[in-house]
């Protein structure tokens, strides 16, 4: 930590800071500057360095103080250098897949979980194309109070007898720690949607479980605020933590959001948990979604996760950027392709030819 | 509803869509475009039309759809012409202050509850000035799970403690639907963080209390998906919120977030519920809280919500944005003089040369 | 400065790194780190600080480069703590006003020029309000070439008939360093748009002057950038800048732009140059004008520019934001109430009781 | 164009607006509208649509105008559905390359040209590794006046000294009207940099010419913004124009501006023009700048223009983003194989292996 003092600070300023610093336990170094005196903090002691530097910055005479090291630890690649890989799916019946290692994992199917034929169907439609890993939403988040919730725990018992006929595992929403038992009883992986990035009360209760979690970006988060988002579950014991860029909100209008693609690299470089793309929300329109979905991959993501509906002008929300199936099955084959061409192949695709 | 087809878009395409519409309840009405065709959709059926327009988004040939009426139904001013007001601190020694009305309403204290002497000072202080509420905070949504997470129910007694002393009603944040009725015991207003802002579980529990809500606006959220949020909270039958700008994330980095002030006016003009504003948080910086509280009144606002702390620098949290209580003492002196330019008086004025 | 090297980088670099900084002319004091080690840059060598960063963020091990003092030299409070204040109209037969001091400058008038009665009537309506300064576009910037492009030299000589007819000094757009001419032979301030905030030819251009700036904020320009291309003005000679907020580009959609009002007290912190809000592009609509301007005040802006049009749906551009004579005369009559309140006084009204 | 009435709107505002639009020379049809009417603008005529569209947006009754049809008509596909293609380099000694086709034209070279060494030897090294055009920058945007600005009109010799050395065609920016004839005798591309996209007195001057231009995107451009900017270019007749994704401004700050990848299919559905990527003022980190180039054509760009130098740290710009060589000739091995993903194949390849 950097403390940068104002130009004409008093050297009773100073001293305050100083004393400061020494009595956090920490040693402090002053730095001789012309225009600014700057005090380098030094030392190893366990406290909350975030809170710490607001505390200086607070004293009389201080300009402002930097963090040199991430506030985030467990999440950081300094604490870790390899890539964290795990398994979804591993338990009878299902056909687990390893994420974060060469594999590209590819998630898919509909915004909502609507009915049995529904949900059964698509499972199977993404599964011969290719696709590891089974996304429905049985909890819905929705902007509006009218706006269709989700089927609930109906839904969670479709989603298994999808798995049930397909072996995919399945990636699903939980929205309120009340219906976390129900969630991990049906679900193979936890998804935290974008809206509850920072819904530090659901945070902390899915840290406290053993299920592999899928976080999704705040569309007003930094990097940085993801990166303490997962450092929430992963404090609570839970190390099996994707985090996936669906898009940030800017001036730009042309599409729902901006998808963020220089994340891709930043957070490869920053941390070492798998990092997915879902071109599905980032964009908004089906249109855009294949372009998107090559870019995430050749710019390093882990996976993606994809809306793919039957019908989509019939779709119970998010219709717009659902892909149909045959339009997801020529994106796969497209997939396959570049694969390669960034050292990776398709999770899903010895599976496939096997359906 | 308007839905605007593609250029080129075929007759059968057209059918389609006019068939859609009448199936679902309302009438089309197509204008004949040169360039390209347009369907009004007309009538008033008892459906969700964000949805419905995410559906005919989805079909060939539709370029886009917009809403005519905006999709928050409770919270719009076209449901409810009049300002909505409602009294906060209805209970035996405690001082009502009305929100909605003429009189400007100003909260105050500290980031986070400390300990007693602490809140029952600011207390003092900030009712001697003229505050009408008290807010402190027991629960608190921090970005790092390492850094102090507030003192919990033992804080909400200590609130509880420090209006005693003053009369003065008292506002504190709920994080989880879990804790909603210990912060209802101590609370008389329930503020929803920004961070929370769509955390719709939470907003749902909230709705179906009868306390009144200070609900802030999500750093990345629109004035638009602010409003959807209060629905949430009108639609369970509690009418009694307030809305809180307090700032919005941009690409400036000069002050922690940007005051969207354009936001005052405009919710004025769109919604019925009380505007406030929340400068400490807006800012980050306590050197510009004063000027952007002054200007949050001039653009129209009902009232402010101000951190004061008796000293910053050993403030447990949030103490950069932090004012004194003498700084914070001859703000209100400026904003008595301010109201009467837009209209209003200080709510806590006569309080305050009572005290 | 402040070099920040990586986790793990070698002596060999930090070797590299120190000789680099030697060879530059500054001294190296290297601070030992714990994770991470920290070289201050230290001396007083006169070089360009933002290039230099750039060279060391480029050296092997380096993390990262942090400024210490702002790269602005003649723009910044540190190198001319009082305000600058200075006279626009200092010409036969034109009302002088000064900017930065005690005085609340308003300049008022409408988008473009369009007729001799139409800005000779303006101009008499906003100074019978009390406005300071007159302001009309003659060369106007048009995002789509289809738009209206103002009337030209033919323009620039109706507004000197204007002020011929009221004394108000007269503010306009210069878009074209090959145009200055002209406009230096008529203006008594000359406008840079926010568009080409960082036209750094025109920049240049209008610092070899010694006519007054009103120089615009980017609509995409932070604080810093705002400042960086005031000094491009003032390096040439010219000192006599204003800055004007006018909105900056963000996700929210409800107005055009959105106001930044936390800009108001950074820059009156960080420059002694004064400071002006646009509330007509800053907000894109009318309605929201006043509540806007007024909080510009409240903030502490010395002056505003505000768009007045005698008949609003007959504008040849910018109708929407224009506020009729009628309704900037009452929110003149708001500011001069408000005007005491922040430690003013308004420019114009003196003036304006005597016309 | 379609005009909302405000809920609540009289009969009389609504004869009001329907009167103007036929006044207009278009044909006003009346939607009955249960909450709001709305009133469609029929009819082709000759006028400028989004001035058209303010006017009615300020008059009594009117809540606002939506445009049906883009204000751009050259630059959309809609007037020109066939993609453009166009040759850069059409002179003797230089090896043509077409944009817009299915080659994917890849552009390379330093931030400035610094001595003929340095251009020379950059060149050869970029045409090597099957780079089809050099860039280099003669006349520099510096966001600082205290920073190096270019070497001006030596630095075009050097380019085109570089230019005879390898037959590649040089793409360099132009900043000042006054410049155009020096330029356009070197250069075979005129880039108008991002600062400078909506200069319209730089766009006006380089529509007159009949070299081809790379337009950079404004980092507070919505694409909208952007291609109404080319519509100038192509309205004075040069329709030779490369739309240039460079970043936008955004909260992130992790990298100096985010990559706007949605904004690569958007373009190419919107208009015909072509679209190059700059992976290097992107991400402002030579690090993520393989990672974004990749993603760019993976998301359908017809090219990149990358920032090479021999020697980034000792560069005088620009040198943190800046590849090595041997860096850039791994990255051109890859998309070479990433191309055929895509469709394309790489322009320079074959003359790479003929150098």
């Amino acid at each position: 930590m950097i403390i940068v003092m104002r130009q004409g600070a008093t050297d009773e300023q100073l001293v305050q800071v100083i004393g400061r610093v020494e009595a956090s336990g920490f040693r402090p170094f002053v730095n001789p500057g012309v225009e600014r005196k700057v005090v380098a903090v030094l030392g190893e002691v366990d406290t909350d360095k975030v809170q710490l530097a607001d505390v200086f910055a607070t004293m009389d005479g201080v300009e402002r103080v930097q963090l040199i090291s991430e506030p985030y630890k467990l999440a950081s690649r300094h604490s870790h250098p390899e890539p964290t890989t795990f398994t979804l799916g591993l338990q009878p019946g299902v056909r687990p897949v390893t994420v974060g290692g060469d594999s590209l994992v590819v998630m898919a199917g509909p915004c909502s979980v609507e009915n049995e034929a529904q949900i059964v169907g698509v499972a199977r439609d993404v599964a011969a194309a290719g696709a590891a890993v089974l996304r429905g939403g049985a909890f819905k988040p929705r902007s509006s109070p009218h706006s269709f919730q989700g089927l609930g725990v109906e839904g969670l018992e479709l989603l298994a007898a999808a798995r049930a006929a397909t072996g995919l595992p399945v990636v699903t929403e939980v929205l309120d720690p009340r219906d976390l038992d129900d969630v991990c009883r049906f679900a193979d992986v936890l998804q935290i949607g974008a809206r509850n990035m920072q819904n530090f009360a659901l945070l902390r209760s899915v840290g406290e479980r053993r299920h592999p979690v899928l976080l999704k970006r705040g569309p007003g988060a930094r990097v940085s605020d993801f990166l303490l988002a997962a450092e929430y579950i992963l404090a609570g014991g839970n190390h099996q933590v994707m985090l996936c860029e669906r898009g940030i909100i800017t001036f730009e209008d042309s599409t729902r959001y901006t998808t963020d693609i220089n994340a891709i690299p930043v957070l490869k470089r920053q941390t070492h948990l798998p990092v997915v793309v879902d071109p599905s929300h980032a964009t908004g329109d089906s249109e855009y979604v294949p372009a998107v979905a090559l870019a995430g991959v050749a710019a390093g993501a882990d996976g993606l996760i994809v809306e793919v509906h039957p019908d989509p002008p019939h779709a119970l929300s998010d219709g717009k950027q659902s892909l149909r199936p045959e339009r997801f099955a020529t994106l796969m084959a497209q997939l396959a392709r570049l694969a390669p061409v960034v050292g990776r192949s398709l999770a899903g695709q010895a599976v496939a030819s096997a359906v």
